[in-house]
C-alpha cells in the first residue's frame, strides 16, 4: 500500500500531512522513472519539479485555479496527481496518457502544448478572460529557465506585467535548458540566485512584476509556505524557484543534458536499449562539418537549443569551438542571425528540427529569402512519424516550398545529401534549405556536384505510361512501387521541392498518361500539388500521395502509411482503380 | 545653394562643422516632408532620428562600419546622407528609391527590412561574422522603443549580450510605438528616462549590457560626443537615446500616432488628399464590434500595435475600453493570448494584417488550431497590391489554409462578411480565420447565417462547360470573366479556403469540362492547387489563377494583374488557348 494508491485527485493530496507528502514525492519519482524507463520520455525536468507540483496542488484548487505548464516537459507529476497515474504504472496507461498536457485527458489541463515558451501568453489570455467575466481564481504559468529565451515567452512577460490583476508566473530555474543555457538573461538569473533574489538589478522587477525567490524549490515545506503567501495575489508576480534538474536520480542529476529526455533505459545502470546505427545523417553531417571547419574558419554551425537532435554532443560542440553557436531557444533569432552571418561573409548552417522550423516562417521569408543571402538551413527529422501531435514533422514542405527565392532541396541518398550540402555551403547565390533524409540509401556511381540549375529534375529510370516523381526519402518507396507494376514506370527524383521542371514534365506527355507524386509530408500545399497544377490544363492524369492534413497523435507510422495510402500495395491499388 | 547639395556621401558630411550640420538637419527635415507630402510615407520616426543619423555618419565610417536599421521606419535621413537624396527631391527619385533599406540601392544598406524587431539579430550575425573573419569594425543596430516588444528583438538582445565583442545597440526611445506603447518594459524605459539612465533596475544591464543614456537625442553635439565615446567599444553596449518623434514638424510632434505614417498631405495644413470611402470593411467591422460589445462583455478585440490599419482610432479604442487589448508589437503573443481568451470563455477577435500574420505560423498551428479553441482571427488587407516587397499580402492563403483544424473563410460581399463574422464569433467549435475582403460588393437577398457545414461551396450561378471557382475578393472578377465568355459559365463561391467540397466538384463532372480557380494571393500552395489535385485523376481540366511566387516591389497593381493574367481579357484568352 503506497500513498500514491490514495491519490486519485488533488483533493486526496490535501488530506495528507507533510511527512506523507514527502513519501508521496518519492513514489512519484519512482512512477516517473517507471514510465521513462519503459517507453522513454522527459526525465530530468519531471524529477526536478515534483515538490513544486505537490505544493501547487496542495495550495491551489485546480481546475478552478488554472495552471499552464510550459512545453509540458515537466507535467508528469501534475498528471500523476490529477487522476492519470495509470499513465506511469501500466503499459495500457502509458499508451493512453501522453507525455504532454492535454485538456481532452483531464479538466486539470487547459492546453495541448509541446512547443516552448507559450505558457505566459496562454496564462495571460486565461487571466484576462477571468477578469472580463468577473470570475475569481488564480492563473499560474510554470515556465523553465530554458524557455525564457524564446521570443513568444518574452512577449508574454511584457504583456503579463501590465495585466493589473492576478497572474503568478513560476520560473522554474534548474540552471539548464535542454542543454546548457545561452544568453544574457541567464547572467541575471545567476545573480538573482547568488543574492537569494535580493539583487536590485532584476529583469522581472524591471518589467514591473512583484518578485519572490525560493532557494530550494525541492523543499516541500518552503514551497507550500510561499505559495500560500502568493495565493490570490492581485498583481502580476514572478516566483523564481531554484530546483535541481533530475533530483533523486543520481545519473540524471550528474548528466543533465543526457537525461533531459531519454530513450527507454535500465533504471539501475542508466543504459538505453536504443542505439543509433553508426551510419546516420547526423554523423555524416557532423563529419562533414568538422573536416570543413578545420580548413575554413568562415563556416558556422547554428542551432537553437536542440543540439542533441542533431547528434551534436557536448564533445562535438567543444570541438567545433567558436564555429558553433547555440542561440538558446530562439529559432527566429537563429534564422535572422544565420542570414546575417552569410551577409557578413561567413558560410552559416542553421540546423533545425522540422517541427520547430514552424516558428520561423516570417524569418525565413523576410530575414532570409527576401535578402537572398547564401545561408544554409538544414531541416531535420522531416517526415511522417508516430510522434505526439505537438511534434509532427509533416508541415515543413508546405511551409518552406511556397516562400519565394528559397531553394528547398530534398536529397534521396547519402551521396546526394553530401553533394547538395557541400554545394549549398559553397555557393553564393541562393538561400538554400535542405531536408535531411530519414532513410539510409546509397547511390553507386553518383556524380553530381552542382545544383545551380534550379528546379532541374533528375530521371532515375526511364519507363513508359506511368511516371513516379518521388521526393526525398520517398524515393525508396517509388522503387518498391515500381517493382509491383506491370509496366516499367519512369522514376524521377525532383531534387527541388520549390518548383516545377516544366521541360521534364512536358517531355513526359509524349509517352506517359499518368504521373504519381510521393512526398513524406502533408499533401495540402505541398510539392505534389504543384505537379497537379502544371498538368491541370493537360491530358495527363495525376495522383498525389502524402500525409493527410491532420494532427495525428502517437499513431504508429505504419498505420499512418496505411491511412495515407503510402504502402506499395495501396499505391498500386489506387493506380489500378484510377485506370479502370 | 544648400548644404544638402554638398552631401553626396557620408564623406562630405565629415567636412562640415557643427553649425553647418545643424542647418543640414533642417534641410533633411524639409526633404523628408517633401517626399512624404508627395507620395506618403513614414513621417514622425524619420523626423525624430535626424540628429542621431547625422551623428552616426559623422562618427562612424559606413559601409565599413555597419548600421542595421530596424523595420526601416527611420531610414530616410540615412538614405539622404548615403547618396540617395534624389529619392526625397524629385518625382523620378521618389519612384526609384524605396522607403525601406535595401542593399541593392546602396552599399550603406545591408538588409531589405520592413517587418519589425529584426535588427539586433541581424547585427549579431554581422558581428559574429566580423569576429570569425578577424575583421575590425563597428556593428550598430538602431531599434525603436516600439520594436523592443517583438519576440525576435528580445531573442536578439539575449544573444547580443553574450557576444563578448563590439555591438552597439541604439535604442531610439521616442516614447511611442506606431500607436502608444504597451507592456511592462515601457515602465522600465520610463524609469530610465526619469532617472537620466541612473536607475539600478535596468533591463539592459540585467541582460549584461554596458549602458549609456542620452537625454536629448536631438542634440547633435551630445550625440556626436557619446558616439565618439562608444566607437570601437569591445563589449555589447546599449545606447539609450531619448528623441522626439515628429521633431520639427509641429503637427507630427502633437499627434504622433496619426503622423507615424501618412498619406500624401499638404505641408502647411497637414490635410491628406486621401479619404477612405465611408463604407469600408474597417467601419463595418468596428460598428459590428461596438454594438456587440455593448450587449456582450465577453467579446474582446485584440490587435498587435497596428490599430490604425483597422481604423481603430484612439477614440474607438477608448470606446471599446477593457474589451480592446493592444498587445504591442507581439503578434505571436497575440495569437496565443487570443486562443486562451477563447478557452477561458471569452469571444476574442484578433485583427492582424496579412503581411504580419506571417509572424504567427507556429502560434496559429500549436497555440490555436491544435487546441481547437473557438477564437476568431481577422486577416486584413490580404491580396495582390502595389506594396513594397517587405509588405506583400499575398502569402496568407498558403500559410493558413494548410494548417489542420483551422477554418479559413473568404467572404465575397459585405453581407457574407457580416454573416461569417457573427457566426465565427458566436460558434463554439472551430478556430476560424476570416480574410477581410478588399472590394466592396453587395449581395441582395443574402440569407445564410450558418457556416458550420465546413467546406460547403455555394453555387452562385449555374452554367455549363466551364465553372469558375472564385475565392473572396475575386468573385467580382469571375463575374467580369463570365460576361466575356460565349457560354454562360457556372460560378462558385467556395467560401472556405481550407478544403474541397468533393460533392460539388463531382457534380461539375457531369456537364463541365473545365474548372477555373481565381484567388487573390500566391497560387503556390494556395486554394486553387487543392482543386487541381482533386481533379488530377479525372478528365476535368483545371486552370489556376493567382499571384506568382515572387517578392514584387512597388509594382502597380494593374501591372501585376497583367503579369499574373488576372484581367478578364487575359483569363478568357488563356481559356481559349487551352481549348484549342
Amino acid at each position: 500500500m503506497s500513498y500514491l494508491d490514495l491519490v486519485n485527485s488533488p483533493e486526496d493530496l490535501k488530506k495528507m500531512n507533510m511527512d506523507e507528502m514527502k513519501v508521496l514525492a518519492d513514489e512519484i519519482r519512482q512512477a516517473i522513472l517507471n514510465r521513462d524507463s519503459q517507453i522513454g520520455g522527459h526525465v530530468g525536468p519531471n524529477l526536478g519539479i515534483v515538490e513544486t507540483t505537490i505544493a501547487l496542488h496542495y495550495v491551489f484548487d485546480t481546475p478552478r485555479d488554472k495552471i499552464v505548464w510550459d512545453v509540458s516537459h515537466q507535467c508528469y507529476p501534475h498528471k500523476i496527481l490529477t487522476g492519470r497515474k495509470e499513465g506511469f504504472l501500466t503499459a495500457e496507461g502509458m499508451a493512453k496518457i501522453s507525455g504532454y498536457t492535454n485538456q481532452d485527458e483531464s479538466e486539470h489541463d487547459f492546453f495541448k502544448v509541446g512547443h516552448t515558451s507559450t505558457s505566459v501568453s496562454l496564462a495571460c489570455g486565461l487571466a484576462k478572460a477571468r477578469d472580463l467575466l468577473k470570475q475569481k481564481h488564480n492563473v499560474i504559468a510554470v515556465i523553465g529557465d530554458g524557455s525564457l529565451s524564446g521570443g513568444e515567452a518574452m512577449e508574454g512577460f511584457n504583456n503579463a506585467a501590465v495585466l493589473n490583476s492576478n497572474i503568478i508566473i513560476i520560473v522554474n530555474d534548474n540552471e539548464m535548458s535542454i542543454a546548457e543555457n545561452h544568453g544574457g538573461l541567464y547572467k541575471n538569473l545567476r545573480l538573482l540566485r547568488e543574492t537569494k533574489g535580493q539583487a536590485e538589478c532584476n529583469m522581472f522587477k524591471a518589467l514591473g512584476f512583484e518578485y519572490l525567490y525560493v532557494d530550494d524549490g525541492n523543499n516541500l515545506a518552503d514551497m507550500i509556505e510561499v505559495l500560500k503567501k502568493v495565493k490570490d495575489i492581485k498583481v502580476p508576480l514572478v516566483l523564481h524557484v531554484h530546483t535541481l534538474k533530475g533530483k533523486g536520480y543520481e545519473l540524471a542529476e550528474k548528466n543533465k543534458e543526457q537525461w533531459h529526455w531519454n530513450f527507454p533505459f535500465d533504471i539501475k545502470t542508466g543504459k538505453t536499449a536504443f542505439e543509433m546505427p553508426e551510419e546516420n545523417y547526423n554523423n555524416i553531417t557532423y563529419d562533414y562539418l568538422e573536416k570543413k571547419i578545420a580548413k575554413d574558419k568562415s563556416i558556422v554551425v547554428v542551432n537553437a537549443a536542440t543540439p542533441g537532435v542533431f547528434g551534436l554532443s557536448p564533445e562535438r560542440r567543444a570541438k567545433l569551438g567558436e564555429n558553433f553557436v547555440d542561440v538558446g531557444i530562439a529559432e527566429e533569432h537563429g534564422v535572422a542571425f544565420t542570414s546575417a552571418l552569410a551577409k557578413g561573409g561567413c558560410k552559416p548552417i542553421f540546423m533545425v528540427m522540422s517541427s520547430f522550423v514552424q516558428r520561423t516562417y516570417d524569418q525565413l521569408s523576410q530575414d532570409l529569402a527576401l535578402n537572398e543571402n547564401p545561408a544554409v538551413v538544414l531541416v531535420g527529422w522531416g517526415g511522417i512519424s508516430g510522434a505526439d501531435m505537438t511534434h509532427l514533422c509533416t508541415f515543413d514542405i508546405p511551409l518552406i516550398s511556397n516562400i519565394p527565392n528559397l531553394v528547398y532541396l530534398a536529397p534521396v541518398s547519402v551521396e546526394e545529401y553530401s553533394a547538395m550540402l557541400d554545394w549549398a555551403v559553397e555557393q553564393k547565390k541562393y538561400s538554400v534549405v535542405i531536408r535531411m533524409p530519414n532513410r539510409m540509401l546509397h547511390e553507386k556511381n553518383f556524380v553530381e556536384d552542382d545544383y545551380s540549375e534550379i528546379n532541374k529534375y533528375k530521371i532515375m529510370q526511364k519507363g513508359e505510361k506511368t511516371a513516379i516523381i518521388a521526393a526525398g526519402s520517398f524515393y525508396g518507396l517509388a522503387l518498391e512501387v515500381a517493382d509491383k507494376m506491370p509496366d516499367k514506370p519512369t522514376i524521377i527524383n525532383p531534387r527541388y521541392l520549390t518548383g516545377v521542371d516544366e521541360k521534364c514534365l512536358e517531355n513526359l506527355e509524349k509517352d506517359h498518361s499518368l504521373v504519381i507524386t510521393l512526398e513524406d509530408g502533408e499533401i495540402d500545399g505541398g510539392f505534389g500539388e504543384k505537379i497537379a497544377r502544371f498538368y491541370g490544363p493537360k491530358n495527363m492524369k495525376v495522383l498525389n500521395f502524402g500525409a493527410k492534413k491532420e494532427f495525428s497523435d502517437r499513431v504508429n507510422v505504419n498505420k499512418l502509411y496505411e491511412r495515407y495510402h503510402l504502402t506499395p500495395e495501396l499505391i498500386v491499388a489506387d493506380i489500378e482503380k484510377m485506370l479502370k
